[in-house]
């Protein structure tokens, strides 16, 4: 006799009916509560004090689902959160949609809402609407969230959120929040169950109060990222294409952890192009760079903030590095393969 | 030599990089164009003109992708549509998630991406953010679409929102758009390759001309919404559970097509529990019964509204069905198995 059989998700828990709702009760409206549990139809009804929102989604296929530093649950929730903060915005309200492959366990899928619900404390926001969908076994790998994003223009918001690719100027300089590849490395060891023997983890966390800093710190914020998928270097490349301008980047500058540059060495990644999950790129007027980078690093995951380049007037629409040895390279935008479901 | 080598979804399409880009520009942009492509960031920055608004999400994941009456691309339109017209708002941005499996047929893509600029072009939304995300071969079926969408409560949406559950009251009138069952029997239809040899289609399409004529026809609807997964029966039974009255709907009352009813039997499903993705069904008070039926019918895809049953102080939290041989049977929300990926 074997008493020990774990409840896991049926096609039934899919279908609309008893059972999805009962799911979704025990499990969703449990973790977060709140809005959720203030919104029990198919729309949240939500009210906004500003005219002007963002609206952002991001579905989330990482694996493995747990890995050090994170879970794909906080990622979804640091994603879309992220997304928001870095247009400026005070992130407020997501939705979460749960695709879930049939005989998924129950405890792993409480264990995510609890992890997302944590998360979205954490950020200061309400999940505010879900969406339960079951496909047979085989049909998915585990499990997929999609998270979308309102973010609201209020407080330090109103007036500093960053004018954009256009107001950038040659002079500008370029700012990191820290280290980059973090994320990146530890979901490839997570994944091949590689120990570092270091305390290498994700930095998934949510940058709101990055942004938050850096507009308190300048008025004049150029514009803002989270290089996520395709790293640093592809959030650069974006910025610098089809424009008027160029981006210089002091590779002795870029800061990155000595146990994700051995592994990039190692497996044949450059760092700029490994994806980081709570750090954010920045480009602000020279003149208030030194102010920006300092407000950054009083927050706890700004500690490691650094003014990595400047942008020129030179090689327009490009990326070039000044690498360590005093040479420059063209830095281009992620081409080929690297780590797939990376976020 | 094979010259007809057609291109395919590819996990570099998905890793933030030039190709990602490309595939983003030359399917998405192309296709969802205005809000998109002047949102080229992470969000999408948005000027909303009311402090109340509708929020909501759905994913996507039916198979076949396309099927008689729509296709994935319409119904992750519609869904989200109709989810927020329901709540009485004006839908007017959405978000869209793909989650693509690797070796995906690009021209598949497109058809689809087509149809979704289409619907969103017909229900009156800007499609404003997107996000591409891609798995290996055999993580995913396919293709999964995740809509999200925010509505607004202008015009007559300002003052004439439904009141929701509370303000229902013992002898309202139930009232349906039309017939049930269309859509699930016309998916099943698809996927089993089934020929009617009628013109049984999905009646896959935005409610949002239905919610606005019934709003303008009574400024007491008490509640409406889109029966979809677990059909009309869980919406109703929805409607009335934990709640002091009960509904009673009339079996011959309840407009159903005779192919839907034969195909029911055939296959043993009860037409009141298969899906819809373009009716609604309401909750009025009967003075207001009549003209919200009348207004409904107006409408192309009202012209078959009818009043179906009524509100009554009896059987509380239950749902009655008053058969056609005028016998009485408790109809419970969907409890096992039926139509998985029905939407």
């Amino acid at each position: 006799m074997n008493g020990s059989t774990k409840p896991v998700i049926t096609l039934a828990h899919g279908n609309g009916g008893s059972l999805m709702h009962k799911l979704v009760n025990d499990v969703f409206v449990r973790a977060f509560g709140g809005t959720l549990a203030a919104n029990p139809a198919d729309s949240a009804i939500l009210e906004i004090n500003a005219g002007r929102i963002a609206f952002t989604t991001d579905s989330h296929v990482v694996t493995p689902l747990f890995f050090p530093g994170g879970d794909i649950g906080s990622l979804a929730v640091n994603g879309t959160v992220n997304d928001l903060a870095v247009m400026g915005a005070r992130p407020v309200y997501l939705t979460c949609g749960m695709i879930i492959e049939e005989g998924f366990p129950v405890e792993t899928l409480e264990r995510i809402a609890a992890s997302m619900a944590a998360s979205a404390r954490a950020a200061g926001v309400s999940i505010a609407a879900g969406d339960t969908k079951v496909v047979e076994k085989g049909a998915a790998d585990g499990i997929f969230i999609n998270t979308s994003g309102i973010g609201v223009f209020d407080g330090e918001a109103m007036g500093r959120a960053p004018r954009g690719l256009s107001s950038i100027r040659p002079g500008d300089a370029v700012i990191t929040s820290g280290t980059i590849g973090d994320h990146g490395i530890a979901i490839y060891a997570g994944r091949e169950g590689i120990n570092f023997e270091t305390d290498l983890k994700s930095d998934c966390a949510p940058v709101t109060a990055l942004t938050m800093a850096a507009m308190s710190a300048s008025p004049n914020i150029r514009i803002m990222r989270d290089p996520t998928r395709g790293g640093l270097a592809t959030t650069l490349g974006e910025f610098a294409a089809g424009q008027s301008f160029g981006i210089e980047i002091d590779e002795t500058r870029v800061p990155v952890r000595d146990d994700v540059a051995g592994a990039c060495e190692l497996l044949g990644f450059d760092p700029l192009y490994v994806a980081n999950e709570g750090k954010i790129v920045l480009i602000v007027p020279s003149a208030d760079a030194d102010s920006v980078a300092a407000a950054l690093r009083k927050i706890p995951i700004g500690a490691g903030a650094a003014i990595i380049g400047r942008v020129t007037g030179d090689h327009a629409g490009t990326v070039s590095l000044r690498t360590a040895v005093g040479g420059h390279r063209i830095v281009d935008m992620l081409a080929g393969d690297m780590l797939p479901r990376i976020c």
